[in-house]
């Protein structure tokens, strides 16, 4: 009987078609298409090739491949629940990217009374669909689709908000996403979890292990995260130099956090062996802590030492502070994301800050005032005029000293920790409602609550099991 | 001795050497390069970063990672014939575009004498590949590879001839090509299986399911197809505004056809459980669905409804239509090609035709008469040069009206409907043939077939085997 | 005890801190960003869309893929070494990176003092990271990481100085590799795994085989191989038409060693069945066959004949070379690398010279003299003004005869096999240390050796552990 309550055929069913009926009425309401895939909007003048689509769709393709086979692929690392893993992320992902078209369209896509939707939307719809994944990991295997959805429909309104007021009031520089997507989403994930603590689970869950064959999926998953990173980082550079340093650097952080990785894994464990849990995750930590000064002059070196200082600080956080967290403050991190994100996103808006009261026209020329546009003088300053002879781009700024923006960036990490944390324990209290199918502590991490599962589920992956297995089909055949 | 009739060892050789030759020969009489690929064509007004390379190869590309890993593992899902799904489609998609590049080479890139091949070829090409391997997934597990070279070696002409008689005479629209690939691909592939159909198969075979880890794998395969998917359904409309569209809309298709798709798995199922055999096709419909109409004005709450539309269609097709097919009409369909590209491509052509009957100068401006290029007015009519002051590139038209144009449509549908079949019924006979390597009904679905297989292969994926497994590895140890 | 010489706990991170330190000091006084990555040098001249990010980072993202995702599945073959195959393929592949990045930075991007780096510095590292890949696969399974890296920390000087020689003085054409990358590669790989040489090993060992999965994981690894080859066989071409016949010519040679491979598998095995060794490897030989005239005008049909012969060598090397090269020279070459990459490149020398022999202003125009950049005339010539009237662009040459270039390309291959070898040779001594972790011949091609695995991995996968692993189960029930 207790599956009756797990039941998603109507509950499941419901929702979505709920969620679907709300967007295509805001859909059809609000959402246009933007100037450049207007067909009413191309005269004389319009030169084809010149569209904003040929500049941001190579990194909306890389950045997909992150959202669907990145993410997928490495949250199917439990033995029992890869169908989970890969099918609710492709199911919350593509819920997501749905709602975060509406919401931050509204925030910043909005004029004329409608949304323009063009592919810099669906790049920046993406990044929301990141943080909600990211904050999946905390709870990964102990929720149900319909608590995901639901989880996904009210943190991305909380994320549309912060991220408004923060690149809108604040104006911080933080390409890379690190205080908005991964501080973010680790805090707005801890706050769920927090609210979510089963007690039962820091015991040890007979299915919360990885086979042979989740460990290798997963490893894939993070091996397509890995090399499209890049993409991520620079999507929302300045084009030209600041975009190209952002590869450069995410590659140079990300390189040098997974030879860490390996040392750091067989160095901590007792018998010198490496984890595969560590190659999946501690690897991808350089490109999370170079992150918030990514576009910035920081010079290679930087990149690398950042992404030695990531890596280590996640490796420690998954050694040492996890099991403190669990255990302690009732944060049940399922993937460590306060280790990927949390951790390497704090140490990368320091590196950020220091990067921002380092930065001097000296190293940057006028360019300074782009990459740094709130430095820029504000209008009707005649250093302004000057400056636009050398940059004609160039736009004006508040006037900002490299101080007053550190400054700035400080307020942002820690209005946007505050604002994710209380986002999250509000709807961890709603995710605690009844009827939403929440799994009973037994069957968490087990694929076999919501999905038909094939014949050899119980038996294949699972030495444990291949006696009973024998057993049952001894039987069988005996009966026959 | 069964063996012998399905041997390789000497029929897939010699046709393949066969073919080869015929390859080799053809090309190196009738195959050069397109103008931006002959060296001998460049001169001082030669800008190379304008090479048409440059704007064909990321589809191109994206396009290739479809083909051979999307298909590839897509197709891989049955327990025991993952090698024969992955390989099968390799070797077939390879051999198909090779053919293809001479079959629409012939009809469309023909000039002075000779088949001018470029990256825009080989895009082409791989469509015509989409083609038979949508076809491919009809007979998928009770073919040899004999007959699926041979499957290609017949369909190519067919299509190559009806999609030159489509776009050279009815002038059609239909950019993602739901009417020229998928029904095309839909019904040929339902007129081979007629012909082969097996009424045995109809009792159930042992080996036709699933494991986990091939569930897994196909899954990945949905999620290549997922992420490029807008590349597809864009590569061949018009540079800027009009790719913009068909990128959003493929992407919101999809993206509302998915979370449909897993809606209406638990909603249908009777323990409420998703099923990841809908998870693999389902979620895909929407791609289809949008496609006939995807570089107009449809608005993205169209697309919307449309992604919805096509899922609830190839939903309910797998529900309750394929097995009255199999059963009634003698179409054994194994992958459900007619509900996710038939059903779905005879939505998107009613939605196509919708689409131009409502199209107006009012939404698109002059750039009607790009988008629908067949009702620009008539070279000599003296509106043709107004509208080119405001166009430059417009090249004349039919002066169709959107009627018209409308009627041309429904002839493509019925035309493709009526030629794929018949295409498809005596290629079936042709592959009834004897000497093909036809599988037995009880060795369908079944590795061991044609391939040398690992030792895990009867005992691992297959609970049934596992005691058998440990009994004969006990008998070997007793033998030692 | 045994395990003790071969604990990686102190060994590797010693190593990997160690090769840290010397890189970002390295990176700190050496390496700063490329003129177009560099803020300070941009002005109100630059256009930041003409960066040269643009044209090279679709390149080098494809690269990753195969680099990070192809090669990394494609060595991950091994039944129970798909821990090793993947993850120091990660590991071996970062480091090798920036490594390469300073030793290839001081040969080719170095002026100022500092070295140079932009993405092109990157694809110019992935490609001398492939060469340390391919060397890999000749020692797969019976090396340590720490031995890796060490062979990837000898190995790049050694390529470093012989492309910096081959490449500024006897300035050849090898637009793919097959000289500086393939047949380099093989040589060195075969030279280390000739010292390293293991008897017991030719008499076979238990765990050197596949299981149903790895196979599939490794066509996985093929796939991305193939699909993006034409990016890594282009990338540093002339851009324009020569960029463009690049990417014609390698998908043409794969297609064709793809369908050959499938006819050679069936022909040459006792029951006509296909092995998924073939369609694994020797599917791809004809990427390596194009290599050396990847940008010449050899016509679409030669690219296809050289895609056949590539194929046909490699199989016969499989099937008859490689056996009789571990028997009787002591060259245990674990993924046959001298036939997808020794066999193959020497075709490819010889095809490239035979293009170079053949080629004329007839077919080439002008353009000759961009192509083959060394028979341009010299500085002072009046027929290079007269040319470069003709392709603006054109640089001065050294107005070499093509006869003189053919021999330049013979002196190029024997000097690189030789160099390599002996680099190959020296290193496989360096690798015989001691205190290197090196396995023991019966813990080769094993993960439990250097990974924490899971607990199904004795029992999965491996049918011949079934029955012990139930016994275990058994017996730890009873104890229970």
């Amino acid at each position: 009987m207790k599956n009756k309550s797990t039941n998603l055929r109507v509950r499941l069913p419901a929702l979505i078609f709920a969620l679907e009926v709300m967007i295509v009425v805001l859909y059809a309401f609000f959402v246009t298409y933007e100037d450049d895939a207007n067909a009413l909007l191309q005269n004389n003048q319009t030169r084809p090739m010149e569209n904003s689509l040929y500049q941001n769709y190579p990194f909306f393709a890389d950045i997909q491949v992150m959202i669907f086979l990145g993410f997928g692929c490495l949250l199917a690392f439990f033995r029992h629940y890869g169908f989970g893993g890969m099918a609710f992320n492709f199911l919350i992902a593509t819920f997501t990217i749905q709602w975060a078209i509406l919401v931050q369209g509204f925030f910043q896509f909005y004029y004329d009374g409608k949304i323009h939707l063009g592919v810099l939307n669906l790049i920046n719809a993406e990044f929301a669909c990141a943080v909600v994944l990211i904050s999946f990991g905390a709870v990964l295997g102990k929720t149900s689709p319909v608590q995901l959805l639901i989880m996904a429909l009210l943190e991305i309104p909380v994320f549309g908000v912060t991220e408004w007021a923060v690149v809108k009031y604040l104006k911080i520089n933080d390409a890379g996403g690190s205080i908005l997507i991964h501080i973010f989403a680790c805090y707005f994930g801890l706050g769920v979890t927090f609210v979510l603590y089963r007690p039962s689970l820091n015991e040890g869950h007979p299915k919360e292990s990885t086979s042979y064959q989740s460990d290798l999926l997963s490893v894939m998953g993070t091996l397509f995260l890995w090399v499209f990173w890049p993409s991520f980082n620079s999507a929302l550079t300045f084009k030209g130099d600041d975009q190209h340093r952002a590869i450069l650097h995410t590659f140079i952080g990300l390189s040098a956090s997974t030879i860490t990785a390996f040392a750091l894994s067989s160095m901590l464990s007792k018998n010198g062996k490496i984890s595969m849990a560590d190659v999946q995750n501690v690897t991808l930590a350089g490109g999370v802590t170079v992150g918030a000064s990514v576009d910035m002059m920081i010079s290679p070196a930087a990149a690398y030492v950042l992404g030695i200082l990531g890596c280590i600080a996640c490796m420690l956080g998954y050694k040492y502070l996890s099991p403190f967290l669990a255990r302690r403050l009732r944060l049940q991190d399922q993937c460590g994301i306060h280790n990927l994100h949390g951790l390497t996103g704090l140490i990368s808006s320091l590196a950020g800050i220091c990067a921002i009261l380092l930065a001097t026209e000296e190293t940057y020329g006028p360019s300074l005032y782009q990459t740094f546009s709130h430095r820029a003088p504000p209008e009707g300053d005649p250093l302004l005029a000057e400056l636009q002879e050398l940059i004609p781009d160039l736009e004006a700024g508040l006037g900002r000293t490299a101080r007053e923006q550190a400054l700035f960036q400080v307020a942002a990490v820690f209005g946007t920790i505050a604002v994710a944390a209380v986002g999250g324990l509000l709807t961890g209290v709603v995710l605690k409602l009844p009827y939403l199918a929440s799994p009973s502590d037994e069957i968490c991490f087990d694929d076999e609550l919501f999905f038909n599962v094939p014949p050899d589920y119980s038996c294949v992956n699972d030495p444990q099991d291949v006696w009973s297995c024998v057993l049952r089909d001894t039987n069988k055949t005996d009966a026959d």
